[in-house]
Formats: C-alpha cells, sequence, structure tokens
C-alpha cells in the first residue's frame, strides 16, 4: 500500500460522507447545479484553477439540455440546497462542467481525470433493504437518483484533487480533473471536448466503479470496446381524420413511424465490425378512433468503430426520412447524444496494471476487458489519442446491490479511497514521465 | 305545432338548467353515478317503474369498465355532488343503465326510446368565447367534459318521459325509456340489450343531436350506414435487453406491435362493401437504449355489415398474434367495445318523416341519410329489427361550436325541447299503431 | 324474333366458321395483325369507310406495347397465315385499331359499337373433352389463346357490321364499328379514345358474352360498377454484395420492393367508396447469398370512381419512391395500362331493356348489374358520356365451360347471332332516335 | 524447391490438360457423373482403395439433390461424353463423392485432403478476350460453367495423389484424398462427414485457389473465419382471388413472403460475434390482377460460430411461420445447405507456414487469414477437430481473371503444380509425424 493508499484510507470518513451527501441529491443531466458549484468551492479551497460555465463547454454542441422552466426550476432547488446564487448563475442553461487545473514546479507531462456528475430518472427503492433508505441518505428529489454511481465518481475526482494538491511537490507537469455533466445519454461530454479542454493533454484517465468489476478490490485497467453510438430523436407529424368516416383524409404517423421501427431494425450487418441499433420507445397516436397524427420514437444506432455507428446513423436518418415519405407525413430528427468509439491500448492497459500491482494489493488487477456499451468519456480519449496521447478507461471494482440504473442500486463505498488513491499514484507516475 | 312542442317550448327554461347541470358534472362510461342517481329519482317521480342496477345489465357484457380504485372514486364524488348513496350503491361495478317502463290503459304496442349519458375525456376549453366556461357552467371535474352532447340526450330523455306521463291518457300500450351509461367506446349497449329489455319492442327510436344535423331546426329521421365496429386492446409482453451488449437476449415487444400495426392495415378490401381498420394508439418501451419489453395498442375495425365487420375483426386477430409469434413474445387481446351494424329502414324513415312534418314546421326533414360512423344504440335496434320490429337512429338538428369531441363542443340548446317533443309525439303515434 | 334475328340466325354457319378461325390464330394484345387485316377487308367489303392505323391512334397513349422484335415476329407470322402485307405494313408498330364508319341517307344519330379483338397469354387445354381441340380449332399458337371470348367479340362485330349494312335504308345518321386491340391489360382504348374516335357519338355500347351472364338466352343491358384502374410496372435497382463478407456495400433491391408490397396494401380505405390494390407479381433477386440489386414488380389500383383511383394511384407512386429511398435503391415506375370509372345510366339501361324484349323472346332481360372488374371500353364511354350522350355496357348471355381466362374456356356459339342482331336492332332503334 | 514441386512442375503440361478437358464439360453440384467416373479410374491406376456411391455418402443428408429427370438426363450425357456407364449406375442419386484410400508400410498419422468437383449456374463468357473460349476449352454445357476454380482442384487433388503414390515410400500411415460434390450452397459435405469418412482423420487440408490469394506465388496457410451457416428455401401457399371482385376471398402469399423478407432482416444483432441473414431470391405471384397464391424464398443465415448462426436458424424459422400465419398462408422450409463454422488454428496455420517455406520459394507465406465467407469443408474439419486432430483451409495463390461466379472467371493455371506439389509435401511431413 503506498502512501496515497494509506491517506485516502484515512480520508474515508469525509468521503462516506460526500458521497452521502450527494447521494440524498441527485441532480439530472445539465442540472448539475448544487453538484457542481459544491466542486468548484472545494477546488478553489484546494488550490486549482477553476474553469465553469461557458468556459467549459461549446453551447451548441450539448445535446438535450431541458427546457428553461427546468432548469430554472432546479437552479432554484440548488441555491434553496446550499449551492452559491452567484456561482449558480453563472451556470445558467445547463452549463454545469467544472475543470481544475493545477501546474507544478517541475516540468512534466499533462494528465487529465474525468468525472461525471448526473444522475438518472429513477425513483429511488423506499424499502428497509435499501441501504440508503434504510440509513437516511436516500434521494431527496423524487425520480432522480444516483443509480450509476456518479455520486461515488464526483467523491473520488475531488479525493483525488486533494491527494494530488498535498503531494504536489511529488507531482510534475499539470494536472487537469475534468467534471463532466450529462454522462447519461452520452450528451455532455462532446460539448466539453470541443472547448478543447484537453487538447493538450498527454495522459487521460476516465473510469466507472462497478459495471464489469464488480467484485471488490479488483481493477481493470483499460476497458475495450467503447462501442461508437448516436442517439436519435424523431418526431413525426401527420394529420388526423375520422378513421371511419374518412380515413383517406388523414395522413398516418403512427404507421410511419411503426414502419421506421421495423425497417430500422433491417439495416445491413457490417462486415468490418459490431453493429446495433435499437427504436427504444415509440408513442403515437390520440385516441382509437382517431387516425393518428403524432409519434415520437428514441432511437440509438451503436458501432465497434466510429465508421460503422456512421453508417448505421446515416441509414437511420435516411430510412427515418423515407418512412415519413411513405406515409405523407413529415418527420423532424433532432441528436440527442453520441460517442465515438475508443481504441484499447493494450500496452498502455499492462503498463497501468504494473503501476497498481505496484501501489496496493488488489485481489485482481486485469489489464484490458471488453466494455460492451458506450461512453461519451470517448470523446476526451479520442481527442488525446488522435493527438498521439495515450487513454485509458478503467473499472474500480466493487460489489453493488443490483444492477445499474436499477432502483436499488448500491455499492460498497471502500472503493472510494482505493479508487482515488489508484488515480492520484497514476497522477505521480504520469506527469512525471 | 302540435301540443307536444307546445309544453316542451314552456318547458325550455328547466331543460337549459338540467343540461347545464349535467354539464356541469360530466361523468364519463361506468361512471355516470350522479347522473343515473338524477334521472332514477325523476322518473320515479313521474310515476314510472325504474329498473337499474343489475336488472338493467349482464355484467359479463360490460367492455372497459375502469378498475375499482376509480369506480369507487367516481361513487364517493357522485355523492358528494349530491346523488343518493343507496342508489349509488345499488350501482356499484358500474351498473348505471337506467330504465323507465310505463304501461297505459289501452292496449297497444310497446316503443321504446333510448339515451346515453357519459361523458369524454377531454380537458373543457376556459376561455372566455367558449359559453359553458363564460356562463359558468363549463365541467367541474378536470379531464371529463360533455363534448359530444349527452348533457343534451339525458335532457331530452327526461323531458320525453315527462311529456309522456302527462299524457298517458293518450298513449297505448306500453314506453320504455332507456338510459345507457359508456356509449363513449361503444361498451355499454351490448350489456343492457342482452338482458333483454327490448325484446318485446316494437318501435325503437335512437338519436343524436347535431352530427350529421348541424342546421338549427331540422330533423333527420332514419340514419343509415352505422357501421358494424369491433374494438381492441392489445398487450405485448417481451423481454427486455441491454441493447448494446445482449440484444440477442431480448423479445422484441415494440417491433411486433410496430409490425402488427403495419399489417393491420394490410387486410385485403372487402368486395362486398366498406371496410375499415385503425391502429389509433401505440405505446411501446422503457427507455432509449433497453430492448423494449412492452407496448399497448388500441385498435378497431369496422364495416358496412356485421359480416364484413368480423372478417376484419377474425383477421386482426389472427394478425395481432402472428405479429407476437414474429418476434416471439406474447400478446393479450382484450375486447373493449363493439357494435354491430343496422339495417336502414327506408320506409320507417319515410313514415317518421311524414309524422314530423305533420307535427311541427321544420327548414328541413330528411327521410334518410348516411352516418358513416359507429354507436352501439345498433345493439338495440338490431334486436328489435331481428324480432320483426322498426328501429330509426335520428339526428336532432342543433348549430355546434365546434365539432363533436372537440373541447370547444357546445350547442344551440333550442334542440332540447323540439327534440323531447318529437320523441312524445313519436310515442303517442307508435304506441298507437 | 325480329328481322335482324332471324337474319342473323340464318347467318349463324358463317360465324361459327369465322369464330374458330380467329380462335385458331389467337393473337395477343397489338399483334392482332391477321385479325385486323381480315376485318378491314370485309368492312371495306361491306362498303364501310375503314380507318386504321395511325388513323386510328394517338400511338404515345398505347400502354405495354411489345418491343419490335415480337411485333415483327407476329406481323410475318399474320402474312404467312394469310394477312394482306400491305395492310400490315400500315399497322406496324402495333397500330391494329380498326374503325368502320357507315353514313345513312336519313339524318339521324351517331351510334357507336366497340368490340376488342386480342387474345390471352394462356396455354389452351389439350384434352378431348375441351371442344375447340376435339374439334380441331384450338390455338395453333402456343402460349396464346381465345381464353376471353373476343374471338366471339369479333364475329359478333363483323355479323353486326353486316346486318347494318343489308339494312342502311332502315339506319339514319351515322354507325361507327370500333375493332380494338389490346383490352387485356386496358391498354388499348385510351389511345384509340383520344383519337377523337367517339367525340361526336350520341349512343355507345360495348359488351362482353358471358362474365355476368353466364346463362343461355339472356341479357344485361347495362353493367354498372366498372372499377377505374391504374396498372403499374415498378423496376428497382440496388447494387449486390456478397451476403457473408460485405453486407453493407449492397443496396436492397429485394427488401425495398417486399416494403413497398406491405406498405402499399396500407394505404388507407377511402370513406367514398371501394377501392383496390393488388401486387399481383414480384421477382427479385439473383442467387441465395448475393445481397439482390434487382426487383420487378406488377401491380394495380382500382377504384369505384376516378378519383378514388387517383387518390390509389397517387399513393401508390409516393410509396413505390419512398420505399425505394428506404433501402436507398433506384425505382422506374411504368404506366402499363388504364380505365377510367363509367357512371352506370340507370334509366338508359331500363329504355335498352325494352328494346330487348319487343325484339327476342330471352328467358331473361336484366337492367342493370354490377360488373366488379375493369374494362377499358370505359375510356370511350365515357367520353361520350362526358359530351351528353349515353352508353351502355352489355353481356350477352351465354354458358361458359370453364371461368375467363382459364385454358378451357370455351362458349355456347347460339351467343354470336343473338348479340349480333341485338346490335344492329339497337343500331336502328338509336340512329333513328 | 523440394522434390515435390520438382516432379510437379514436370507434370504441368498433364495436369493443364486435365483442367481444361474438366472445364470444358462440367457439371453442377450431384450431377458430376463423369468427373467423379474419371477421378475413380485414376486413383484405382494410382493404386488406392477407391470408394463411392453408397460406400460414401448419407443418402438423408444430401442437400438440394435435383430432380431424377435432372440426374438422369445427365448421367446419359455424362456416358455420352465419356464416363464409364458402370460406374455412373452406382453413382445413380446423385452420389457422386469419391475417396481414394493408401495405406504406408511405416505406421503413422493419418492424413486427409479434399477437394470440390461441381462447377457453377453460369453462362460461360463467349468473347475472345475470355482464355478458356479463344483456346477452345470453354464449357459444352450451356448454363454450366467451372467459375469457381473447382476444375482447378479436382486437377491438384489428382496430382496430389499421383505424387503420394510415386512417393509411397516416404509415406507413413495412412493418406485419404476425398473429392466432394456440390460444394456450391454448401450441400454435399456434410453427407459424406455424416457417413464418417474422417472420423479416424489425424490432419486435414482443405483449400481454394484463389479467393483471398489473388497474386501468384503466394500461399495462406490456415484461414479463419469459416461462417456457420444454413440455407432454406421457403414456400408460401395460399389462395389466389380476383384482385378487384373479393379479394377477401384469396389468401396472399405474396405479401406473407415480403413481410418475412422485411421481418428476417430485423432479427437482432447478436452479442457474441457476427451474424448474417439474406433474402437472396423472391418470386411471388402469377399475374398483376390476381391476388397472388404462391411465392417461393431463398435464403441464408450465418454466425461467426455454430451458435450464432443457430440463433438466426432458429429465428428464420419461426419468422417464416409466424409471417405466414399473419397472412393465413401456409409455408413450407426446406433446408437446402448448412455449414458449421470452425476453429482456426493458429499455431498450425504457423506450423504449415514454416513447411511451406523450406518446401518452395513463395513470394508470401501467410499464417492465417480471414476467410469470411462458408465453405461446407468445415463439416470435416470440424468432424477432425473435434476429436482432437487438427484442420486447415488453405488457399493456393493465383491471379484471376474476374471475381469468383464471374461469367469471365479464369486463373493462372500455374497454381496447379505449385498446389498439389505444396499438399504432397505436407502428406509426406504429417503421416510421418
Amino acid at each position: 500500500m503506498n502512501k496515497y493508499f494509506e491517506e485516502a484510507l484515512a480520508m474515508q470518513p469525509e468521503l462516506v460522507a460526500r458521497r452521502r451527501d450527494i447521494h440524498k441529491h441527485p441532480e439530472t443531466g445539465f442540472t448539475e447545479f448544487r453538484t457542481a458549484s459544491m466542486i468548484i468551492k472545494e477546488l478553489q479551497a484546494l488550490g486549482y484553477e477553476v474553469s465553469y460555465g461557458d468556459d467549459c463547454v461549446v453551447e451548441s454542441e450539448m445535446f438535450g439540455v431541458p427546457g428553461q422552466a427546468v432548469l430554472e426550476n432546479h437552479m432554484q432547488r440548488a441555491i434553496a440546497e446550499g449551492a452559491d446564487p452567484e456561482l449558480v448563475a453563472k451556470m445558467a442553461g445547463g452549463k454545469t462542467g467544472v475543470m481544475g487545473v493545477m501546474h507544478f514546479a517541475k516540468p512534466g507531462k499533462t494528465v487529465a481525470f474525468r468525472y461525471d456528475m448526473d444522475c438518472n430518472d429513477v425513483v429511488e427503492c423506499s424499502e428497509e433493504h435499501h441501504r440508503p433508505f434504510a440509513e437516511g441518505f436516500a434521494s431527496t428529489h423524487k425520480g432522480e437518483m444516483h443509480a450509476c454511481g456518479h455520486d461515488g465518481h464526483v467523491t473520488i475526482g475531488l479525493a483525488t484533487a486533494k491527494l494530488i494538491a498535498v503531494h504536489k511537490d511529488e507531482m510534475a507537469g499539470t494536472v487537469k480533473i475534468i467534471f463532466q455533466p450529462a454522462e447519461e445519454g452520452v450528451r455532455g461530454a462532446r460539448a466539453m471536448a470541443m472547448k478543447g479542454l484537453v487538447d493538450d493533454v498527454d495522459f487521460m484517465f476516465g473510469g466507472h466503479l462497478g459495471f464489469k468489476a464488480t467484485l471488490d478490490n479488483i481493477l481493470i485497467c483499460a476497458c475495450g470496446g467503447l462501442l461508437a453510438t448516436t442517439k436519435l430523436d424523431a418526431h413525426f407529424t401527420g394529420v388526423s381524420a375520422h378513421a371511419g368516416a374518412a380515413p383517406e383524409e388523414g395522413k398516418n404517423a403512427l404507421l410511419a413511424a411503426a414502419q421506421a421501427a421495423v425497417s430500422l431494425h433491417s439495416i445491413s450487418r457490417h462486415g468490418q465490425g459490431a453493429s446495433r441499433i435499437n427504436v427504444g420507445v415509440l408513442n403515437a397516436g390520440t385516441g382509437r378512433n382517431v387516425l393518428p397524427n403524432v409519434a415520437d420514437m428514441k432511437l440509438e444506432t451503436r458501432g465497434a468503430n466510429t465508421q460503422i455507428n456512421d453508417f448505421m446513423s446515416s441509414e437511420a436518418n435516411r430510412m427515418l426520412k423515407a418512412a415519413a415519405d411513405l406515409y405523407n407525413v413529415e418527420v423532424k430528427i433532432t441528436p440527442a447524444g453520441s460517442a465515438p468509439a475508443c481504441v484499447t491500448e493494450v500496452d498502455f492497459g499492462q503498463e497501468i496494471a504494473e503501476i497498481a500491482k505496484a501501489a496496493f494489493e488488489y485481489d485482481d488487477v486485469i489489464d484490458t476487458m471488453d466494455f460492451g456499451g458506450s461512453e461519451d468519456c470517448s470523446y476526451f480519449m479520442e481527442t488525446v489519442q488522435l493527438k498521439g496521447g495515450h487513454a485509458a478507461y478503467m473499472c474500480y471494482g466493487t460489489q453493488i446491490a443490483a444492477g445499474h440504473h436499477n432502483d436499488h442500486f448500491d455499492f460498497n463505498e471502500e472503493v472510494l479511497w482505493k479508487a482515488a488513491a489508484m488515480c492520484a499514484t497514476l497522477a505521480e507516475v504520469y506527469t512525471n514521465k
């Protein structure tokens, strides 16, 4: 157990308290006003240069920002629950991303860490066997819940920041600690990456607790197979008509959407690798005896690499339009999220594994493992990799009480100190590379 | 203007008051507890033998009865708004149909009238130019509104009952006045007709204000072309799966339902006459990145005659099951309403027209006109016609402020006294046939 | 039995001989070179002014003319089988329509008759119980057969021409006798009607033997319900690809066509009357393991009136294009035939029935009957009706050995003399109106 | 260049002659009577024990055997072109597989080679620039052509047999040389493998000229990624009807098949690896105005492994049945071919590469390469591998004049002697292992 692990273990009571405070006050994507406000204050207190609001995001690249009323409502709530009104004001419009930067005396490399802050649209379980409920730190925001562990991620991020600040003399170059909104739906990373936050980064680390690492005291160093993905909303508009008297006067949005759903799933497989299509939600029509004039669809495509996903999303776009033409209705297609694939760096994973084994006695340290999902951390990773840097997406081992996004989700908080210590270890190693 | 028209005109202030009271307290299908309670008391006061609750309905034939909680909630509301608790208790389970019967001294024929009582699932307009709102009689039940004129129908029915009672010496045989719940969705008539209420009826009259007669002071005597119809609900159940990691583990209920929707519309045209199919509502899926495991569909078929509609609904049933098989999901199909077609009796329409012209100076009296929709009054009519009796569905002329089922719907209340007088006239003529 | 019937009966042996000669030498649409050549010579011999070739047809309006090689092949065959080479040359390009005109001394009305000449693509039955085979007059052109009775129609037309010529002193005004190619597929009438042949006609008669009149010695005077129809060919062109190695490189014409087929059948029913859609033939793909790059479809729409058929064919055209877009392939849509609906004139049918009953002792004379199919005679009829004239489509009663278009088709030749006599009777009555 | 290469080079004139003789007399799957007859005689002459006819095949496992008339026709043709009538008689029913076995004095391993004999359904190019045509050895069987190089494979197989026989003193154990019919459509291997022919084999070699190795003088030692595949024929039978008069009386086989085609392509992607579906051919309907009562479909599924292909073919079977149910028609599904996937043995490929480099100066020797298609040689390979033996599928490098299955296909005949020498080299090495 190296010094970071020892010190992080000593911080554990405060980490648990912070995680539980965040868990109790979850905030969905682009409304993380309270969470971000707290992060800003903490990073400033630790001596970081902190940027946020317009300085952290290209507004036009944010996907699926809630409406003005929702944003204002959540800003008020955040202030009522302790957020700094001035900071909140600067994050108006959902610009809740935060970055803390610290330059060190010794010249060295630039190393970045990324943590996500948003919660899920889930009503938290209120049964006695659910620890957050039993121990009084369940969500106080009905319909919002940290069911994916991002409360833990924020906690780990701030603990990492603290360990690095404390050990600033052992660090070199620059460390950047990024807190991203709206990872759910892969909506928030693109707008931060395009602001150029990681353009100068040499080593980039993202990560998740649990997921592929659902045993305590293990570590996966470099997850592969983050699928590229595109999320789309399609809104079909036709003309309603009396289904008995004059159906020929209608333009049937339900049939257009239904046809689109079936056809979308018939997009050709791709000879170069895995592809995916899912029409996850379809709501259409207003009444049984009315020829339906509206339909709404939520869909996503994925691909083993960005090219395959581009093939899928391009096919999907054309098909949605053609299906609308088929029934003479209009369709409006709105991008609702996206993430590129990213290359798994096997060598980098092995290198991290060596560092991990030297730093702490894990039960198991796995170089690389297939992730099998999508995560918009890949926007940061791809940016760094394309400029010649290295990037890895880690999984911090922890038992979980139920699957991610489940209303019974909870995790073993022991992961908090270990993950923070591992991140700080990597900061020291890689800034000094 | 015959005596019934003269007397009905004199009753107009009380008719307007009654219509507005009902309009203010609308009740959806099978929850007409307050309305029915009021009707029972009024019919009893007029000297009718009144049956209701279990005496008026075959429970197993009621379509789409709301759940127990909704029923109880509405029963409580009805009582709170003046309904007789004892009567309401007897109508538990949604058995809100009522029939008043009066036997007369002279032997004669049995004549029945049918009026419907339920309102629509519509949020009433709250703008100044909407008269019910402006004059203070808009719905006090949010989401419920008499947007189809059944408030008028109940008023006409009770006024008819009064005129007949007053003129009982001129009547012969028997008069039956039926108040039916749940016409919307054609859910209520079948259960009353199957109770045998009109098995002994010689002449049967149904009707609607407005609809095909949207000018004041006109009358359509025998609407033709009531399409036979079947209403179905289909609930598809599959298995959800992670759309990225393991889509092959899912069973896609959304695709099954979407496919069903398209295929249903491809049911063959029928060489013997008009057919219709409409999938009016489709809701499926739970989230963009989850392979969808549920889908709900509301649909209806129609046919120019019962045989054609049977062809359509039989095809629809098979297709729903096959579409479920296509994607290996389950489907539960629930009947949600039905009405047979009924034969237009041209001669009977002409006879009624002669009576109407002799009774009142209408601007126009039309023998027969195509209705182009469905109405479960046809259950009563068919029963009477199959036993050798005669049946007609009239349209009482009135201007309307907006189309039926629109939240701006309103009508010229002058139709009330005229329609009641016409019904009473028919009662005298046909009981004495 | 009036004089026309008496004389026609006497002609029966020559009628039977002519019919059998035509039956033995059937010619498909636009290749009726031998048949038309014989008709021209006969009409000229009877004293008619005869027009044909370019004088009878607007070339650009002919649907589905066979290719040059087929035409030339059939021209040679016709000459080899006795056709006049000069006449055949003038009919090059498939311009095989013929019209004979005779003006009479007395001023009077213009009356037109139309007969169709083409045979079917059917291999005639060669079994002993099939009379044409047994008696040696079966088709000598393999794959071509008069299986719809047009051999009888030509025979009736020429007999009508002869009866009229013989009785020219009893006639008035003008008689036009039209022989039309390519009725099968409704391909030939439009091009003749647009040439203006019947623009001056007051009374127009078309007809068919058998069909709705499959008893000997009956007559239907005015068939109603000729559905308007449009025939379309659709050719989809995509890009083939190895279905295993690189399916994403293909553009799937089979899927586009399959999708089009299903969607076409989902075109909305029409509230104003009967509509039809049929995708009758679909051939797609080249091999099991090749992503299919071609698909050919034959389809037709119909409607109770021209407006409804226009709705259907317009929807079909849009859907074919959209289905092509759905799978990113090209589609070429070619009109392959059409016919308008035509109005049944009930009064005219009754008038003809009176004439028929006075002329001959039919077992049954029916004023009007629903035809339930399509016939491009309606182009001529519509032209006449739109200018204020009257038109009727008759069915001449005869037993048939098998359904129309069946390879066992045959009819009782007694219908020949009766139909010709009836036409001549109508010529006398209506030219003298 | 080892001795096998030297001797094979000397044999080249006779190899070219044999290849061209076979090319001139191509025979499609299960009709290789002339080819097999020649092989049997040659193997016997070389001293092999030869089995064929019933001794080489489980009759019930043959896929897509032509009808009796075709078989007899081709048997007669083979005899007319020089085949031994007695041998042909023993291959009746399409049992054209042949195996030659030679046991050697030294104890050793059992090594098997497999070559395929059938040609394609292709009309060979008859243009001067096509060498087979220019040099007079183009196919004399119209519509049959060796467009996949199996003429070369047979030639290589017999040359291999000769080299081994000549060097029988250097060999050990046993060599089996298998000539398989009907590789096209993956129809022939299963029936031979199930007869147990390779149950005792330790090392198994299949191969193809060209394909992934389209440069002269290269060798690929062990192709990977032979996809598991299932070929299915589906025949839909409905009821025809007049599309205008009574479409409701029909049962639409075209719509069932069209729907099936679209739905089949919507079978879920598989999370465990590549899957494929292709509906390659669809022919449906009889005429434009007839509701179509028949449809025929040829399709195939593939999978990266046998389990994935099983998922695909199981889904396909269910969907075909459900699509038939959707339109109330019958469907008959007939297996038309299949092949399992097989494991690429990377170590074995490397070992072969070492042997190849030692034996001959290839421009390039590639250990393993992804094949990206299907080949039923995998039935033999899988059998050997499952019993603990080793199997490799090689590609013998040669330039080709056009893609495989193209009517311009031809190859550089230099590949013949090199491939045979390589096989003989492997025989010596592996029988002595």
